[in-house]
């Protein structure tokens, strides 16, 4: 069903469309395999480049970039009144590339209007 | 970025690009939030409920089914010599309807040569 | 080690304090294999009954109860302006029993001064 | 009901229950939080060290020393036929040090009889 036509107006999906398959796994992936870990300032640096490196072993993914924002982090530690915090999608900044056959996609997911947002910022067809 | 084209050949992603995305982070989360759950025989029906119902509530998430492959669940027991696994990708027959815009895209994840494999099935237009 | 005596002051644990370890295990597994799921008030049902009959698998858990605060629910989802949340500890109450050799360990997590905390009810001793 | 007697039998817990018990959530945490996670040769350095420093943020736990089984994770990448595997307890040796009032709980999880087991150790009173 994945090469050919399908009934009812269905087709296969484009390389375009596999490969932001591909970018979206992975961003679900990362956030829901994280979201939930422990996190202070002296712990993020170490979590981040976890992140990335295993989120980079996937198929297709080659560069991950994960930044945890320090002064989101700060403001989340004092209204907790503790000495840390669970990791959410507000306390981080991502950036992936994916590349599936000649198809690569850029995606990345920051805070919009006080919500993390993932998105696919463009794709490149060689 | 998203609304035009970019320098060096890149250019926003297509409604069906943005909609397979879409489809993508709803598979990685489902994977990793519920991969590692303890799951026997009488708990399969339970956790394969919560997991439909956990993800639906996603954005353009229209429809998830999830069922726990029974023979496989029962093999992996007996292999373990437990009364219980955790849950992996072997396990687990998935379907998904991701609607966005116009567009309609069919996801599943199943096992094939002896691997899970998600993929997109087919991508409809209205 | 763990029949005897050891060097330096350290013994061999207590039938009370391997009973209290393997309840705080279950907290442990509970809470982070299930914070972050997408919960709604028309999901957590099917997610409290999953947590239960998941962690009941493990040795030695011979019930556990999970409630999702649907006041708290609302109010989190309310705040979020979206229609649903992930789980996190201050949506949940949750009371375990786990019976190792002849120790009985009842223990709870429930919100005490805005936070959630996990602790040990009482132990009883055949 | 943590300071007295409670009905039938059953008494608060002992400090050296509660320090178990936090133990047990230490363990609980760190398995369920990381299994699943995508590891490799080239990223298992990176993932026992977010491994010990974000479980190291939590209340009571002075020390985590996490270290991927090299030996493992080569033989199951290669059973995998694949460039890396997800996280499971047979590829990790962990042992940690809890301190909570005058106790000190020393726990480890390791291999034995080709399961991973999690166990208290010893148990230091001062």
């Amino acid at each position: 069903m994945t090469d050919e036509e399908t009934e009812g107006g269905a087709s296969a999906p484009t390389t375009g469309e596999e490969a932001a398959f591909e970018a979206g796994i992975k961003f679900g992936s990362l956030y829901h395999q994280f979201a939930g870990t422990p996190v202070s300032p002296s712990s993020a640096g170490s979590l981040a480049t976890a992140m990335e490196e295993a989120i980079e072993n996937q198929p297709h993914c080659e560069d991950v970039q994960v930044a945890i924002r320090e002064d989101a982090l700060a403001a989340a530690i004092d209204d907790a009144g503790a000495d840390y915090v669970e990791l959410t999608g507000s306390l981080v900044d991502v950036s992936m590339r994916i590349e599936y056959e000649d198809v690569t996609v850029y995606t990345s997911m920051a805070m919009q209007d006080g919500y993390p947002l993932m998105q696919v910022d463009s794709v490149e067809r060689d």
